[in-house]
């Protein structure tokens, strides 16, 4: 087989323009490290960027949408119409990230890769409609080749156009009914654990329907062990159509050129699948947070992400990242406008 | 002695419009719960300002600046000097909290309390010079009780002036050589904890540096542990000018009824004394983040204070603060905005 475009080389970070925002950060008006995380921050998107002023005006966010067959299997709070109901809310302006995405002036876009019941157009949607969600990967693998090809394209695509729009950064979010199930059994599989250590409540399930969905997961990693060691066969028997699109996307990305801020425990799991298909995307990835679900922090702990944020956050739709923009946002600004100690004539440490 | 003004009641949160944002936030299209410490953000905020759609759009921030006697021991890595040419940085618009004051739109006021070396008086400073920096409280008490009560003032009419403009939320900061050690010193005394336990570098020390430091507070914790019960006393032993200024400021804030957001180490134990001055006024304080001041963590912990942001910042300046105060804008922004299940026809979860 031929190589897949996702193998492709990463676009490279500029070490000499991070060497500069390094020496830069030395010499403005602080204690050497006081702005801590900040200071790591303008310097890796200085280098990404190839910019000695970084910024972070220009934000896309896309947002994947995809049904999952294992909700047959009664494994969220929540009845599968929500996907395509969330969809509408998305486009309608009332969903967290189309608030969050308003108030950033960041543009949002929506690409349904395939609802479990077929939708009526909706204005402002990208209906690509990939399958009727996915199969069941407790008896069979959710996608074919085909489709999963399909989705890791709608994720290309998607970076394709925030490159067209000289966008500084990209945000991809997903909803999918059932979608925290998925990310735990590839998680599961790709980390080589029992889903006992990683499942959670996800949107809300109870005791009882954590203790479901984790025998549910553990019957289907027996299935589909085989593909332990091939990540791409990985996403295919347990992926979802978003988290391909999301994995595709960051690839796309560090491609591109376009710095990563990833989002919650399914994008991270989108992002580990990423790594592991294409390993110099890492550099591009920057992590926004660490949510409430069990297996996100041990995900995060296997590509060695610090993430800004922990503020207790289980929504998925890229609203995590979106909370952390201003962060990056705030970390440019100081890097780009502070005074030096000679420019301001304050005296520095002499140690 | 008749009571004084900081022991007056504090303004009260609005429990009925606390009771409706939380009704609100149970409707929005969301599983419950899923915006973690934003949900309870969006709630405080709305019963403080008893507004059903709570909003910081107009922030104030105030820096109090002071010099410190016991700097004479050797316990910062910076000359004392810094102080009076940060205040030019600070209204020149070069340091952090220029930056970020500038970035966020917030008002920005320079208070210089009283540096060691009098300074020409700087174009958009208020100088009060309340003394030549704090006596050395390794010797002696750091404030007469007419500094003491003139720094509080300080602080007071501050928060008179963010009402006078209608601010919606308050940041203090705080500039001055040596003032992790005064800080480190009153929380100790405060928590009843060794030096040993809280001491840190501050603005950079070595480890040499940080051992002499803490020699130097437990020696004056040795003077002045009479004070240990009384923290009005214990400030005017061991403060600085901006500290009490900045307790002061936060207790008027409560009693005006203006939200504070705190920042780091200093302010932290400035607010744990205003807290222990008038109790009632630790319900208008949300936490920004917790610094990497060794004792930073014991004394959040010390008023149950949550804080939201862990970057390792140590500069001061209120910086630390000003980074989080986009989040509070989100928490309201998603509160104000989202629709409920009901507009957006999305259903809710069974459980």
């Amino acid at each position: 087989m031929s190589e897949q475009w996702w193998q492709h080389s990463c676009w490279a970070a500029d070490e000499r323009v991070r060497e500069q925002a390094l020496a830069r950060q030395q010499q403005l008006t602080k204690p050497a490290g006081s702005l801590g995380r900040l200071e790591q921050l303008a310097i890796q998107l200085a280098a990404l960027q190839g910019e000695q002023r970084p910024g972070v005006k220009r934000i896309a966010i896309s947002i994947f949408a995809g049904d999952h067959g294992v909700v047959a299997e009664g494994v969220s709070a929540f009845p599968q119409a929500v996907t395509g109901q969330m969809l509408a809310n998305f486009v309608g302006g009332g969903a967290a990230i189309s608030v969050l995405a308003r108030q950033l002036g960041a543009t949002l876009e929506v690409i349904d890769l395939g609802t479990a019941t077929l939708l009526e157009p909706l204005r402002g949607v990208r209906h690509l409609q990939i399958g009727a969600g996915t199969r069941n990967f407790l008896h069979e693998a959710a996608m074919s080749a085909a489709q999963l090809a399909l989705a890791l394209d709608a994720g290309q695509a998607a970076a394709m156009r925030a490159r067209e729009a000289r966008s500084q950064l990209f945000i991809g979010g997903e909803m999918g009914i059932g979608n925290t199930t998925a990310a735990t059994a590839l998680a599961c599989l790709l980390l080589d654990c029992a889903a006992a250590e990683l499942v959670g409540p996800g949107t809300g399930l109870d005791h009882a329907g954590v203790a479901r969905k984790a025998v549910v997961i553990e019957r289907a990693l027996e299935l589909h062990r085989p593909a332990s060691g091939d990540p791409l066969e990985a996403l295919r028997r347990l992926g979802g159509f978003e988290i391909a699109a999301l994995s595709g996307a960051y690839i796309a990305c560090a491609q591109q050129g376009i710095a990563v801020l990833v989002d919650g425990f399914i994008c991270s799991v989108a992002a580990l699948l990423a790594v592991r298909l294409n390993p110099a995307c890492r550099d591009w990835l920057l992590f926004a947070h660490c949510g409430a679900e069990p297996g996100h922090k041990r995900v995060l702990g296997e590509m060695q992400a610090e993430p800004l944020l922990d503020l207790g956050l289980r929504l998925g739709e890229g609203s995590g990242a979106a909370l952390a923009v201003p962060l990056l946002q705030l970390a440019c600004g100081l890097h780009n406008e502070m005074a030096t100690f000679a420019e301001a004539a304050v005296s520095e440490s002499p140690a």
